[in-house]
C-alpha cells in the first residue's frame, strides 16, 4: 500500500463565527492510498480547537507503516496498529482510517457501509449551521438555507436570545442550538434551555466549557431538551464519565479518529443509553461521506460541512432536499477532482 | 500577564531507544510569564507520539488570553479558560498552567506545593529510565545509573527475557518494566510477568497496544504486579474507564495538562482504587520540579526527564541519591540559565 497526501485549504462560503472566534478557511490534508491497481482517499480536517496541524498530520503519516490489506479483518487491524502511534493525531489517524475504507470498498465491491452490515434506508435530514453573524448575514443565511429542513444555531454570546427572536421572525424550522461553551451562569442557563424548548428548539449542544462537568450535569438533570457533549468529548474512552454529565454526545470522525473508532463509541454510546448525534469540521464531501455511511445509526446528524465551502475537491451527492444519502458507488462514493488535486 | 517564548530542542545523553522508536533529541518550548516584577516559568515537551509540535504550542499560546492573576483561585480560573481553547493541546496547556504556577508561587511567597497544602515531607526515590540499546551500552547505563535505587527498563521486544536476565547479571536492584505497548500475546504476557515478579521486578507499564483494552483488562486481573497505563490514559476523564482495565495510571503533566489537572487526576484515581505513578518525558527541570511538586502524593514516581538531558536551560537539585527533593525557593525552585535562554 502506497500513500500520497496533499496540503489543502477549505474555503468557507461564509465566515465561520462561533462564539470565541471566526475563520474564512480551514486547513485540511487530502490523502490517497494505492493498492494495486485501487485507490482510496482520505481527508484530515484541521479546526485550530482540535490543535493538530498540516505538519502534525503529515509527521504522523510519515511515522505509520503500511501494508496491502486483503480483508475488513485486515483494514481493522492495520488501523488498530496505526491508532498505537501516537495518544492522540485523530484527525491525522482518521484521515487513514477514511481512505483504507474506501481503498478496501473498492477492492471488495461494496460500499463501506455495507462493510459494517448497514442496509441502505431512509436518512436523517441533517442541520444546516447558521453561524454568528450581523443581523442582516443571518437573515441572508437563513434564505440560502431554504433546502434544509433543520437549522442548527450557533449561539453563547450576550446577544443569545436576540439572534433567536431575530431567527424566529424568519422562521418556524425546528433548531439545534450549538452554544460552544459560551455560556458562563447554570441558572440562567436553565431558563434559556426552557425557553428554547418552548421555540421548537430540539437539543443544546456544549452549553459550558470544555472541563465544566459540574454545571452541565446539573443542566443536563433539569433541562427538557438533551443537552449534548461535543468539545468535552472526543474519544471512545470518554463515554465513561460523559454519561453521567450529559444526555447526548457529539460523534466527529476528526476526534475520534475515524469510521472504525466512531462505529464503537455510536454502539457504547446506545449502551449508555446515550443520545448520538453525528456532527463534522469543515470537511471535503470525503469525511462526510465518510460519516454518512454511519448515518443511519444515529438519532441526529449534523453533516452539513461540505456544503459550507466553496472548492470541494470531490464530487458526491451526500444531501437532497435536506435529507442525507448514501453515495452510490464502491467505498465512499467520491470522485476526486483532477483540478484540485495533485495526488 | 505577559508571555513570551523560544523553541528549546532537549539534548538527550544517550538515545533514547523504546519498543517501536529511537531519538537523540526532544522538541520543547520553553515560556516564560512576566506580572509586574515577577517571572514564571513553563515548558512544553513535545515527543512525537503525543503529537503536538512546537508550531502547535505557539498556535495555541497566541490564541489564548491573558490577564493579571492575585491568588490562587484567579489562577485555576485562568487556567480552565485557557483549557477551553482547544479539545487537546494537553502540553502547551501544560506549560501555561506551569509557568502560572511558578509566577504565583512567587508573587505570594511561597513554594507550588503548598498552594495545594502539600506539606514537605520525605519523598520517594525516582526510577531512572534504560532505554532500549545494545548489551554493551545497557551495561554501561546501568554503571552510570549506580546512584539510583530504582531503574525502569524499556521492554517490548523480541528480547525481553535476554535483555532482563543481561540486567540481572548486573544489578539486583528492584526495576519497573516499561512495555510500550510491544506486547502481542497476552499469554506469554502472563507467564513473563510472573517472571518478572519472581526477578524483583515492582510493576509493568503499558504492555499491549494503546485501544487493546480487553487484553489489558484480563493481564490486569491476572497479574501478581500492577499494571499501570500510559499511553493509554491521558486526562481526567480516562479514569472512569481505565479503572476497570488497569491497576494503576501514569500521569504525566504533558498528557493531561499541567499541574492543576495532574492533582484533580491523583485525587479522582485515589478514589477509583487505582496506584499512582507520576512519570515525565524527556523533559527539563522546569516540568521535572512542577510534578515534584505532587509527588508526595503518588506511590511510584518516574521523574528522571531532567536527568536524561545534556543541556537543562534551567538549574535545579530534583534528586540527591536517587531520592527526589522539593526544591527550594518560591515558585517552582528553578534557576533559569540566561547562557541558553533568549526570553
Amino acid at each position: 500500500m502506497e500513500i500520497k497526501f496533499q496540503n489543502y485549504e477549505l474555503l468557507l462560503r461564509h465566515k465561520f463565527g462561533i462564539s470565541y472566534h471566526s475563520r474564512l478557511s480551514t486547513p485540511a490534508v487530502i490523502i490517497k492510498l494505492n493498492q494495486g491497481e485501487y485507490e482510496g482517499y482520505g481527508e484530515a480536517s484541521l479546526p485550530p480547537y482540535l490543535g493538530e496541524t498540516q505538519d502534525s498530520v503529515i509527521s504522523f503519516l510519515n511515522r505509520i507503516k503500511l501494508r496491502d490489506i486483503t480483508s475488513f479483518n485486515d483494514l481493522i487491524d492495520l488501523s488498530k496498529e496505526i491508532n498505537s502511534v501516537s495518544i492522540n493525531d485523530y484527525a491525522a489517524k482518521a484521515s487513514i482510517n477514511i481512505a483504507m475504507h474506501d481503498l478496501y470498498g473498492k477492492i471488495s465491491n461494496q460500499s463501506c457501509y455495507a462493510l459494517y452490515g448497514i442496509e441502505k434506508s431512509p436518512l436523517l435530514f441533517t442541520s444546516y449551521t447558521i453561524g454568528i453573524d450581523s443581523p442582516e448575514m443571518i437573515i441572508k443565511k437563513i434564505e440560502e438555507a431554504k433546502s434544509y429542513k433543520i437549522l442548527k444555531i450557533k449561539l453563547g454570546t450576550e446577544n443569545d436570545r436576540k439572534i433567536l427572536e431575530l431567527i424566529r421572525e424568519c422562521t418556524d424550522k425546528p433548531l439545534y442550538v450549538d452554544a460552544n461553551q459560551g455560556w458562563k451562569d447554570k441558572y440562567s442557563a436553565q431558563e434559556f434551555v426552557n425557553y428554547l424548548a418552548e421555540n421548537n428548539v430540539l437539543l443544546v449542544e456544549q452549553p459550558f466549557p470544555i472541563n465544566n462537568y459540574e454545571d452541565s450535569a446539573w443542566l443536563s438533570e433539569r433541562s427538557p431538551l438533551p443537552i449534548i457533549a461535543d468539545e468535552s468529548i472526543q474519544t471512545i474512552r470518554d463515554i465513561d464519565w460523559a454519561k453521567n454529565c450529559f444526555t447526548g454526545i457529539n460523534i466527529k470522525l476528526m476526534k475520534c479518529g475515524g469510521i472504525t473508532e466512531a462505529y464503537k463509541m455510536i454502539k457504547k454510546g446506545r449502551e449508555a443509553n446515550l443520545k448520538i448525534m453525528l456532527g463534522c469540521m469543515t470537511e471535503s464531501s470525503c469525511a462526510i461521506s465518510a460519516a454518512i455511511q454511519l448515518s443511519a445509526l444515529v438519532d441526529y446528524a449534523d453533516l452539513d460541512g461540505n456544503l459550507l465551502i466553496l472548492n470541494d475537491p470531490f464530487t458526491c451527492n451526500t444531501v437532497k432536499d435536506g435529507q442525507l444519502k448514501l453515495p452510490d458507488g464502491n467505498g465512499l462514493g467520491i470522485i476526486p477532482d483532477k483540478n484540485k488535486l495533485t495526488i
